[in-house]
């Protein structure tokens, strides 16, 4: 084992790539692939995205003040990158990938009716950082695709969407599942009980 | 395809889990593992972590203003988990999980040996969001083990370190490569040269 120093450079991975759509009318809804994205908050939850200024959706960030992050899946593989590589200038994006924009529930930017998840979102602030802004933001609905819903734990699986992670240039899909959170300290049951599909207790923030 | 409205939450999956280490002296040095996490600027190379302020390692952050991203493989998934469900309150988290503690280059927060990659982080601002305060920071150093680098290209493979993934209370590793960045583009070759690697066009930001 042996680290090699490198310049400063951005070396955080796995990172989603989601499509973000933008807009308040449907001839300006435009959609742009960001993989610089995270959860910022838990409580209330908040999210940001960083969009470089150059980026045709900036613009249409700074005015409307909402956006849409579409989480997205081995099948809109694709499309993700495509939307990454072109501009909304010279292309209407939902036509050219064949994707559906819908209404979302309390944003007007539209949703892609094809993602498993789409996180509606409202700008609190934005925050200049040099080659991006950061748009902090409220996450003011979530809307979710049934067909990842258990029918009887009414858990929803996002991991069955195939999701996409996004890795230093290169796309991939997800492997194995390794544990849950805090499997590393469960104590073993002594028997086992019938399913009742256990409660979600995710807390890793 | 139907959708659901959830209730406003933290749905943005897949994230790296990463392990967070912190303090100035051996006897402080504590871990905590964090997904909330990204990339927020590309230049100068920046990234957050948001933490709670009740967590041990809080306070650390605030006094040293440092601190090193380490990110983490299925061979730390364990370890990984533990560092985020257990405190450095009541454990010396490096010495139970059997990791090393090394010298950065840039920053008095020590790197974990056993990461693949540990990026070197000095704290620009700190904005309290609610549950969270979000840590912005500059990038100063970063460093790779070289056993992932490509003898032949000089390219690092961080892939083949298999990187750990946390999705909704999940750990997964990766799956297929899917494609890279810009493929649903790329004209296909006439004739294929001999490999010469190709240059890392990784530009999703």
């Amino acid at each position: 084992m042996s680290k090699v120093d490198w310049k400063p450079g951005n070396m955080l991975y796995p990172l989603p790539a989601v499509m973000v759509s933008v807009g308040e009318e449907p001839q300006e809804f435009n959609i742009i692939t960001i993989a610089w994205t995270g959860t910022i908050n838990s409580n209330p939850p908040m999210c940001y995205i960083s969009v470089q200024p150059r980026r045709h959706s900036h613009a249409l960030l700074v005015k409307c003040r909402e956006f849409v992050i579409n989480l997205t899946t081995r099948e809109l593989a694709r499309a993700t990158d495509w939307c990454g590589v072109r501009s909304g200038r010279d292309h209407n994006k939902f036509e050219a990938m064949g994707l559906t924009p819908g209404n979302a529930s309390v944003v007007k930017a539209p949703i892609i009716e094809e993602a498993p998840v789409n996180i509606e979102c409202r700008v609190k602030e934005i925050i200049s950082l040099g080659s991006h802004d950061m748009f902090l933001a409220d996450v003011v609905n979530v809307k979710v695709d049934d067909r990842y819903m258990d029918a009887k734990t009414g858990k929803f699986s996002l991991s069955h969407s195939n999701p996409l992670c996004y890795v230093h240039g290169h796309y991939f899909d997800l492997g194995r599942m390794i544990g849950k959170f805090g499997y590393s300290v469960e104590k073993k049951k002594k028997k086992k009980p019938a399913s009742k599909g256990g409660r979600d207790r995710s807390r890793l923030r």
